[in-house]
């Protein structure tokens, strides 16, 4: 947006071994190095059981880059959220695919009435760079004003 | 697929404070529990600086995805495969988006020639439950055989 036109790219890196049910694998994120994390089909099937999945990564990529959008939209309007609070819970349906995203977020907005907040929270729905990418699921949002 | 028809929910929150370029957040894998990660605009758009970002996130989410559809297409053909490394490299352009996924696969696999393992990987790239979400971005792909 402001500071950078310069098109970056970010990189993650699995090791799988074995079949789908019984296998297992190890996912890094390998831009920030961070870490490495176990994921398996029964972590995206069953229980998490304490382990990622795809889902559960897709539903972080996306409450983190629309938290960023709302707040920008938000301070571009002359009014910047105090916090935004943001949950994405990712709908996985076996043998089908992902059937659904639901955002649920809650932010103080210090002078914003409800109406222009939920107009500001549709917009960051609709034009998130993740939302734009996940146009191949459905994607629905409750938007709250804080106190 | 197999062992399960039930449809699954795996959820991740972001927390945000401040404006979009010196604002940050922190972002929990809720399903999981296994952590919180911090989260800033410049660790997207300029330098990761041992943040992740939801490019990251997403890449993540790709490889892993990839990597246990590939290994189900290739045992459910009768040639299971030894282990499959898959990269996703996610680009994005500030102020346009996502523009573009790159999968890297090397997987070993006893038996199976270079045409039939290419068509399995493009198979998985084509109908991972993950790459069929992302429908509003360019996948492209990079396969061999490993020894």
């Amino acid at each position: 947006m402001e500071t950078s036109h310069m098109a970056t790219t970010r990189k993650a890196t699995t090791h799988w071994e074995g079949n789908l049910l019984q296998g297992s694998g190890t996912v890094t994120l390998e831009s920030s190095g961070i870490g490495s994390y176990a994921v398996s089909w029964p972590s995206r099937a069953e229980e998490a059981n304490g382990k990622t999945s795809p889902e559960e990564l897709i539903a972080a990529a996306h409450s983190s880059c629309y938290s960023m959008a709302l707040s920008h939209g938000l301070a571009q309007a002359g009014t910047p959220p105090t916090r935004v609070d943001t949950s994405a819970e990712v709908t996985f349906q076996p043998g089908t695919g992902i059937t659904g995203i639901h955002l649920t977020v809650r932010a103080a907005v210090p002078g914003l009435d409800a109406a222009a907040f939920a107009e500001a929270a549709e917009n960051a729905k609709q034009n998130c760079p993740v939302s734009q990418a996940l146009a191949g699921t459905t994607i629905t949002l409750t938007a709250e004003l804080a106190e």
